[in-house]
């Protein structure tokens, strides 16, 4: 058999060996002591990743599921306003749309977003608010400190979504204000996907909806999760448990800040290949918007398409992404999250550049060296 | 290591290795050829198990996501006949609750249902029945069949939870008139818990509510299964997909047929056991009403109580269920489901059989050997 490719996506994510093995062994009953701790440890070891002291509850299902349980449970006949530059921000709009009738604050995709308009609908009587904070369509990292604090000053509820920030680059949910953060486990984490971990404030179960969805209640999980031995409300997926404990366990031993400064690192590295290439990064920042430290969004070099780049770098064994929606063709996305490191990135770039080469794309420096410069 | 106690409950049931290993290959894109096979290889495996020509779609969720899809998209703003005699039956009812004021249709746990009330209901206007096929909670097997042939008459949409039939007794979704069937991965398919697959006919489609869930709207994921390689509408749980194709190819290769007869060879051997031990089976049955042959409920010895016998059994290595809810400490339950075969089934009796010994508990007869006679 071939040897896996590299996946340098914004997820799913190389999962390490010791997070995957975890999943081959035996069934346990998952009303038991043997799997509240398990429960336990990764509630444990994913706090610090969340900056919050907030009880993290986990859902059997994808990061969608953690976004619709959010607001669902605390959106539904309140008025939510939804902040919008990228595709994620308009899932989170559309599931909204579903609970009651929110309001669109949107800026083109990749562009900051309007935070005047978040004044005025707070103003305007908005109760909740929802944020992406890293995009990973476009590459840019939302001001989630900003929002927090104009969400604290009008009393809303602040919905974040950290699908992919939480466990790669700072998210301090308590200092910030956030009352509900959600991340997905084949993300920063390097888990295998299928689980959702979602933070709750006391403000946010204070104003939980009367009515909720069944397998999404919130409050169920919560109070599940507050019994000893911890429990979930319906049948877990048990293996995900599993990998997740174990990947918890990697992030406790090598320590968030310490995960953190790679993720940047990395980060660094990538955007100042894309430089040496004389290829523009695609967001647009200002001060409160920056680049995400764990996608990076780069503008598609004229002279190729998006098959014949990605289909050639596929060839050297790493798979990027392409640009989504109204972005296809336009750019491509490297990965650079969970538990990869200069090796995968060198390799990446590598491959990038190679391609590049044979492609006919004019590219003014060796982005590789320029990387590694960053990486040594 | 301690070796792991042997799971004879009504799910989470053992895993066979071949299923476990399968989960510890490396992460893979969900938007691929590679994963689209995957799914196509379990959809293709399982179909004769639900009876169906039906599409199957696989949700990353427990069993209880899949009844509330089949609810949320189906029950919305319609009459509901909610048919209860069980747990899981009344949770069908409170998830109706959740999207619609359904009508109870209610008899005593473990007791024949109120099909007259049902025919009533229907005559009254309801418009989606919801029924357990087989009622872990108390050990009976509920007469699909002939709730079937009353949807038909009234042309209802029948929904059937088969969570615990499906894969290890007979189930003809189709030939019944089922429209929306489902069952859970760690109950007779032998895998580990985490997906709901969900039969939809083109009867229920058509009248799917246009106010859906968004995780589990099942428009999305039927549109998505469509798709050449299939997908899912949001990232799966990649590794239980990896683990349900290794079990549905297991099923495949015994052959369904084979697979129904394991169960009920396994089932009569413990219904034998009981009835040597003198011990009444849980479940009153009649002409329509069976015993389950995935799961056998047996009313306590009076002579002991549920944490004495049970924790005996358990330092036996074997665990089994108790009652739930006004059941606990009445009634014990033995799941013969998945993988397991006469070694499981002849230790689990032989572990209980030791235990009543010790425990004073009076019993004419040698379980044991009355269950070998049919296993042999």
């Amino acid at each position: 058999m071939e040897k896996e490719p590299l996946l340098m996506l914004p997820g799913p994510v190389p999962v390490p060996e010791r997070v995957r093995l975890a999943m081959a062994r035996q069934a346990i009953n998952h009303r038991s002591a043997e799997f509240g701790a398990v429960y336990a440890d990764c509630v444990r070891c994913l706090k610090p990743a969340f900056g919050t002291e907030n009880d993290l509850v986990i859902i059997s299902g994808s990061g969608t599921a953690g976004m619709e349980a959010a607001v669902a449970n605390f959106g539904r006949t309140r008025k939510i306003a939804c902040l919008v530059n990228g595709k994620f921000g308009e899932r989170l709009y559309d599931i909204s749309k579903r609970y009651g009738e929110p309001m669109l604050l949107k800026s083109e995709w990749g562009t900051p977003l309007p935070l005047d308009d978040l004044a005025a609908s707070l103003e305007a009587g908005a109760e909740v608010v929802t944020l992406v904070h890293n995009e990973t369509s476009t590459g840019i990292r939302n001001p989630a400190h900003e929002v927090g604090k104009l969400c604290r000053k009008h009393d809303a509820l602040f919905i974040m979504d950290g699908v992919t920030s939480i466990g790669g680059d700072v998210v301090e949910a308590d200092r910030w204000g956030v009352d509900v953060a959600i991340v997905g486990s084949q993300k920063c984490l390097a888990a295998p996907a299928g689980l959702a971990v979602v933070s709750l404030s006391d403000r946010a179960m204070e104003r939980i909806a009367d009515q909720r969805p069944y397998y999404l209640d919130l409050a169920a999980y919560r109070k599940n999760a507050a019994k000893d031995p911890m429990e979930t409300p319906y049948t877990p997926a048990v293996p995900l448990f599993f990998a997740l404990r174990e990947a918890g366990l990697l992030i406790e031993e090598e320590g968030i800040e310490h995960r953190i400064m790679r993720h940047q690192r990395l980060a660094q590295s990538v955007r100042a290949a894309a430089e040496a290439w004389g290829l523009p990064l695609f967001p647009t920042t200002d001060a409160l918007h920056g680049y995400s430290n764990t996608v990076t969004a780069i503008r598609m070099p004229e002279e190729t398409t998006d098959s014949d780049l990605r289909g050639l770098v596929k060839r050297l064994g790493v798979v990027i992404a392409g640009g989504q929606d109204h972005l296809k063709g336009k750019i491509f996305r490297i990965g650079h999250m969970g538990a990869v490191g200069a090796p995968e990135v060198l390799a990446t770039l590598g491959a990038i550049q190679a391609a590049m080469g044979r492609l006919g794309c004019e590219h003014s420096g060796d982005g590789v060296a320029a990387a590694a410069a960053h990486l040594a």
